[in-house]
Parts: structure tokens; C-alpha cells; sequence
């Protein structure tokens, strides 16, 4: 019983260890990049936008190691005014994104006059702060 | 030995349980907010802003529970122009931010002349995509 005990013990630090780095994992890892894109859609078409881009986003971050976040929102005042935030493990990551089939599908479903404005912010990182 | 096996087994396993709901505590919580805060700073007070505001998100997201994260970035090509993107779990989490004695420490340590512009963007989330 006693040797059980002392498993059980191990096998519930070898957990607690594990959840530590499970809980880590979840912090942008160090060196992420982060980009964040503003884009402006056509009112008409604005729900086929968002279709296409919630699907990528899923994607990317599904089948993509090195995308830890995407993060989409609208302008409260200004609901055609998008903004996604990106963060990336590293530029090699942002690289790779661009040659997705998933990305490239979103970009052909989205061309044309669907985007009427876009601007891309590159950033250098000061502080991602995030829980565990 | 087949019990100390079992009972390993089941300590694994609810290991593995723990692990899961830890991965999922770090997904942006569902009824996520996420606000977004452009300021431009006084160049010659860059540094100083800089060291206000990221103890301020140290302490955040150490003591406040509904702040699930806050992301501090400078545009590439104009390092004094600063982006926050903050999540809160809900919109009280929100308000009672901005009554915390760390936060009403970083209006007092930055005010005046420091933030030349600001531009603070309320908004509609789409969709929070996050890994595990």
C-alpha cells in the first residue's frame, strides 16, 4: 500500500508538472511577432467576409504550430471596420502562414472589391502579458 | 502490481483531465472583451511610459482576475506609437479595471504631457481563435 501511495504521489507530480507546461504553452512564446491587420468591408458583403475569415481563422490555428492566436473583432461604431490581431511564434511562422492552402483559399474568396481598405501594422513586441 | 497499475492508470488519467482544463482556461473565456488602445508618446518620455505601463500590465493580470490578457506593441516604423490589445472576460471586469489602485497608479505616474494623442477603440467580437 505504501508503494502505491508513493506511485500515486509520483504519478500526480509527474501531472502537475505536466499541467505547468501545458498552462506555459499558453503564453505567447517568447519572440512571438504579432501583426495586426485593419481592414474595411463592402456593408453588402460583409457576412461572406466574416464566413471566410472565421474558416481560416480555424484552420490556421488547428493546422498551424506556429499561429497561437487570431483574434478578430469589429469596431463597436463601425461595424464594417475589422480588426484582427495575430500573433505568430516567429517571423518564419508569418512566413509560412502566406503559403497555407487555407490562407490561399481565404484570399481567393475574398478578392475583388470585398476589402475596401486595408492596412497592415508590423509591430515590435514590448509586453505579451497573459494568464495562466 | 495490477492495482499499483490501475490506480496509476487513473491518477494519469485524471491528469489528463487537469491538463485539458487547464488548455482550456487559456482560450479567451466565451463573452470575451477586447479593447484596443492607440497612443502615441512624448519621444523624450518613451522609456519612462514604457516602464509605468508594463508594470501596470504585470499587475493586472497578477491581481485581476477578469484580465485575461493585454498585449503591448509598437508599430515597426514608428516606435512611439503604441498598441494595446486587452481581454477581459466580461464588461465588469472592464469597469473595475479602471478603479484598481495599479491602474489609477499608471494615470497618475503618466499623466500630463507624456500621451501625446489617444485613440481607444471599443468593440464587437468576431471570433477569439487561441491555441492549445
Amino acid at each position: 500500500m505504501k508503494s502505491a501511495s508513493a506511485l500515486l504521489a509520483a504519478s500526480l507530480f509527474a501531472g502537475a508538472l505536466l499541467i505547468a507546461d501545458s498552462a506555459q504553452a499558453e503564453q505567447p512564446p517568447a519572440g512571438a511577432i504579432v501583426r495586426i491587420a485593419e481592414l474595411e468591408i463592402d456593408p453588402t458583403q460583409l457576412e461572406t467576409f466574416k464566413a471566410a475569415v472565421t474558416e481560416e481563422m480555424t484552420d490556421s490555428l488547428r493546422i498551424e504550430p506556429g499561429v497561437h492566436a487570431i483574434y478578430a473583432v469589429a469596431e463597436k461604431d463601425a461595424p464594417t471596420k475589422l480588426i484582427f490581431v495575430e500573433i505568430y511564434a516567429n517571423q518564419q511562422a508569418v512566413e509560412s502562414h502566406r503559403n497555407t492552402p487555407h490562407f490561399r483559399k481565404y484570399l481567393e474568396a475574398t478578392k475583388g472589391d470585398m476589402i475596401r481598405a486595408r492596412r497592415i501594422i508590423e509591430t515590435s513586441t514590448i509586453q505579451l502579458s497573459a494568464k495562466p
